[in-house]
Formats: structure tokens, sequence, C-alpha cells
């Protein structure tokens, strides 16, 4: 089990789209130029995302993408949702009721009808994990960034996506 | 991401194995009978959890296996491990060291070479999801069935188990 790629990739254009002053949209082409991936493989990240209601398409002849929703109100559950999918980690299939003695003993509701423990131990496990990542928000990581990051590189990096 | 179907039959064949008296090894072919799975798919999951320390292969003629470990010291985060292997859910692939600008600057390397937070806190969110797991032993999940199930159908059940 593993997330995939393309996650990290969309956190990481997210933050540099954070990072732009309001009102600029940007490119999938220049995010993916920035990040030295391919255009082709990032669109696709961006589909989802604009599905999910995280990004939308800009207005005018430039086109691109800006957030759809303020900073603070993006988690990265949100982009795991996004980028991963909706269904839960921990797929049941129910496998008990193929138990080779359960039609022979009549059995109770109570025992054949509750969720299987199993089953609801996994989905309690996932629900740490999405609890955690639906505390972070993108402002969150990009307060915490902009800490770290030397000025004068995020001047530069700024200034590469506006002129592009 | 999704966790493997492998994962609910290890579980629930090592709650069988719990609730087994002690000394009673199971064969692969009786637990693939017993839930109507073939023999072949199951056995790939008992090789996972004999590497994995959980099952051994019982001595004697008829072979099976038997638990490796204590129900109480085995928990479902082991069994998660055996099964979906050790590697991080997040695999970060530093792909922020492909940033376009990221030679020109002469960064320090308080921000090169730092963990990436979004790194971190995908790390974290499975951490939350680990410790959960290692909360909940393979003792806790029998003791907990146990209330539920009847127990004419846990003594036929094990009556099979037995016999075959
Ligand atoms: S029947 Fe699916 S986890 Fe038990
Ligand atoms: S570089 Fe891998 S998550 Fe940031």
């Amino acid at each position: 089990m593993k997330f995939s790629v393309g996650l990290e990739y969309a956190l990481h254009c997210l933050l540099y789209m954070v990072d732009l002053p309001e009102g600029y949209s940007v490119g999938v082409r220049e995010l993916a130029h920035y990040q030295g991936v391919s255009e082709t493989y990032l669109a696709k990240f961006f589909t989802k995302l604009r599905k999910a209601g995280i990004v939308k398409a800009a207005p005018g002849v430039n086109g691109g993408y800006e957030l759809a929703l303020a900073p603070q109100d993006i988690t990265f559950w949100h982009v795991v949702e996004a980028i991963e999918g909706k269904t839960p980690l921990f797929q049941c299939d129910e496998i008990r009721q193929r138990e080779l003695l359960l039609d022979q003993d009549n059995l109770p509701d109570a025992y054949t009808k509750c969720p299987c423990l199993i089953h609801t131990v996994m989905n309690e496990a996932e629900d740490r994990m999405r609890q955690y990542l639906n505390e972070k928000t993108l402002a969150w990581l990009h307060g915490q960034t902009m800490t770290k990051i030397p000025q004068d590189h995020r001047k530069a990096m700024q200034d590469w996506f506006i002129k592009e």
C-alpha cells in the first residue's frame, strides 16, 4: 500500500500556488517546467484537483489555474482524497459471510450483521490519519515553509512564475 | 491507495488460530476450505506472516502453522507490515531538489537538506495510524469477538478445525 507520487507533486504545486501574490494564476506548463517534470504528467493531477474543488480554471485567455478555496480551507486530507480517491484504505469484502459453518448454525444477526471488528479497527486507524491530515492546512504549510526559505530565493521563484 | 484483500484474510486467519486450543496447529488447506478461498491464494500470505515472525511452521508430519508469538504480542500493525511491507505509505522522491532555480541561488543546507515539511507531515499521519494499530492486539480482538460469537457456533468451528 502506497500513496502515489502524484500526491507529492500535487502538494508541492499547491504550495507554489499559495505563495504567489493574490490574483495570479499559474499554468500547468510553468509548474511542470519549474519542477522538471512533464506537463502531461502534471495535468492529470490538476484535473483531479479541479474535480475536487481545490483549484479552478482561471478566467481569461492565458488560462492556467488558481486556488478555488482559501489556503486555510484546504487541508492535506483534501489533497489526499482528490489524488488518491475517496474509497477507504481498507476495503472489507465481508469474507466472514463465506465461512463454511455459517448457514448451518442459524446465527443471530448480532453476530453476522454487526460490523466486523477487524473492519472497524482498520477504519478507525484510517480515521486517525485523516484527523491528523485534516488539521494541517495549506496556509499552515505555507507559513512554516516561509520561515525556512531564504527570502531572495522566494523572490526569485515568485518573479519567475509571474514573468512566465 | 488501498490495503490488499490479503490483509483481511490474514487477520481473519489469525483470529481463527488464536481461538484454537493451545498446541493445535492449523493447515492453510483447512483455513482456505473454511473460508471458501483457494489454498494457493492463502499460502502466499502465510509465507509473509512466517517471514515476519508472526506464525511458524508446526513441528511434526502434519505440518501446518501455529502462532510464533503470544496473541497479546501480535498487533494489527505487525500484520499490516507483514502483508503490505515495511516501506512508508508516502514515498518522498525529493522532488524539490529538481526545482529550476535551486542551483542558481546557492541555497543554504538548512533549506535544501532539512526534511521537507510535506514529507514530515505525511510520515506523521502514518505514525498516527501505526500507533493506533499497534495498540490493538490479537488477544484484544479475540476477547472482543468472543463476547459476540454464539458459543455453539464457536464450539462447532473449533471442532471442525480440530477434526480436520
Ligand atoms: S469481514 Fe471484512 S474485515 Fe472482517
Ligand atoms: S520533496 Fe518529497 S515531499 Fe517534499
